[in-house]
């Protein structure tokens, strides 16, 4: 049997998280503060494994929900359990102030990650007596059809507890990077940050309107970004791979880089405008209804990369 | 009966687009200067057609490729068709010394798209009598597995010329986006070019490898950007759409910007680590195998979003 996941933080990532552990096998013990997230855990996830199932992407719903205990405390998420996935709230304090506690009741071979997006573990575990116990552990939401999770330790994570939470995650069937170093935004939102720079200066210079640069990414560049990385994709572009390409094309993209050395914020007025655009294609009333579809796309794609990665080798080398 | 269309340049570019045309029942005329590439143009573009029947893209390759003409000179492909793509070498010289002699025998009101991928259409067809046909029309290789289309006029080009493109573009299933201005790089290698400098940057930097970098995009941020661009993505990533992102994510995303203030060439030693990571991956040798897998993967994906996207309106608003 399988041993137990504790996981503490039931909203939507702590839910997304319930599932990915329970799927692969694990029994998982999740726990909230907040009653009411608490008492509707089970509903939402079950609701969750339903739409998989539709999507051929689990096989049975139910054992998988029964291996989700809500626990009543802290301290049974953290009790005899192999690891803690944490996502409470974003915000340093808060961090801070749980793993202080679970600090306390932690065992001393037990990793625990945090689903943080942007606040380095050093920020919220310092000086606490298993510092060498934690470290980020980032999904992209929800993590059950985004296997990509960002390991970032802070300089008291021992290399072991990574080691150990790599292994993990493989097993668990989620796909660990290595990230070295508390770099601002990890290596995810730094990718996406430096896009959206472009996208933004692109639209606010009256090159393009948004709708346009969308399309040049989903009927462009982001369809082999769904199965290649930058790299493996301009090592494919030229006949004598990467080197080739860059000195092909290296000048090209210093010189678009030199238009960019003087990064300003997002003002009011280009926001509105963005928002205006966008609004008058999607009304904020059906942001919702919009978001299912993304859901539902992403669970077909989802479908559609395990079949056509059956048999298929990662072909990308090693996380290391 | 569908007019005919003009290819100019049969390489990979240009047999590419003769697909697209001939799928969309337009006879195509297909010329090169080289005669060899002329007579091999009918086995690559039967060799294409036939995976695109195996993945269903297409029905019936035997009565698409009944449509491509191969002609023996320039006057052929330009002579009454409704459209000539031009796809010769990426050159000045070459596509100045190409565009003046179609000067003298280009019909009025016949567009010429170039499928240029840097060079802007002032630079060869400045102060020609029919200018104002031309523009670029930059594909993504191959144009009949990525439909996104970038039409780049020159000062010169008639914005009838862009509305013709942009109408024929969509007729024969491909996405053109409007580029309003000839900025370096046009739209998609500038969100290419700024993803990428952050990718080398983080790799040289010692943050991750390029593997787990190509992860990143892979498992992560690609999945969705295969059938949403950035400026949806973040509007349905806050309950408050793209002003509520805009707010509470601004101030990181500047952050982070502003470490990227002063970018450098790729050196020589930076490129040969990457180029010796992906080497210990992937073998130049298997560099070939490796891109039939990429075009396997593309043809299989298209599947895909076709019958993921059967009945669904595109959601992203007008291209203006």
């Amino acid at each position: 049997m399988s041993a137990s996941i504790g996981v503490i933080g039931a909203g939507l990532v702590g839910s997304g998280w319930t599932i990915v552990f329970a799927r692969a096998g694990h029994t998982v013990r999740a726990y909230d503060s907040n009653g009411d997230i608490r008492a509707s855990l089970r509903d939402r996830v079950a609701a969750n494994l339903e739409s998989l199932q539709e999507y051929g992407l689990v096989d049975d719903a139910q054992s998988i929900l029964a291996r989700v205990e809500v626990v009543d405390s802290l301290g049974e998420a953290v009790d005899e359990v192999s690891y803690v996935q944490e996502s409470v709230l974003e915000r340093t304090d808060v961090k801070r102030e749980l793993y202080e506690t679970i600090d306390g009741i932690v065992g001393a071979e037990v990793p625990v990650g945090s689903s943080s997006s942007g606040i380095p573990a050093s920020a919220f575990t310092e000086g606490l007596r298993r510092a060498a116990n934690y470290l980020v552990a980032h999904p992209v939401n929800p993590p059950y059809l985004h296997p990509l999770v960002e390991l970032v330790p802070s300089p008291l994570t021992d290399p072991a507890t990574v080691d150990r939470v790599h292994g993990l995650m493989e097993d668990v069937g989620q796909i660990p990077i290595r990230v070295n170093g508390e770099v601002e935004g990890f290596i995810l939102n730094r990718l996406q940050g430096a896009m959206l720079r472009e996208a933004w200066a692109l639209f606010e210079e009256g090159y393009a309107n948004a709708a346009d640069i969308d399309r040049t990414v989903k009927h462009g560049l982001g369809l082999r970004w769904s199965f290649m990385g930058p790299f493996e994709t301009i090592d494919l572009n030229a006949p004598g791979g990467v080197r080739d390409y860059a000195q092909r094309l290296g000048g090209l993209y210093l010189s678009i880089a030199r238009d960019r050395t003087d990064p300003k914020p997002w003002s009011d007025e280009l926001i509105s405008r963005v928002e205006s655009e966008r609004r008058g294609t999607l009304d904020l009333d059906d942001l919702p209804v919009r978001c299912s579809w993304r859901d539902r796309r992403l669970m077909a794609l989802a479908a559609h990369k395990a079949s056509a990665e059956s048999g298929e080798s990662d072909g990308s080398g090693s996380s290391r």
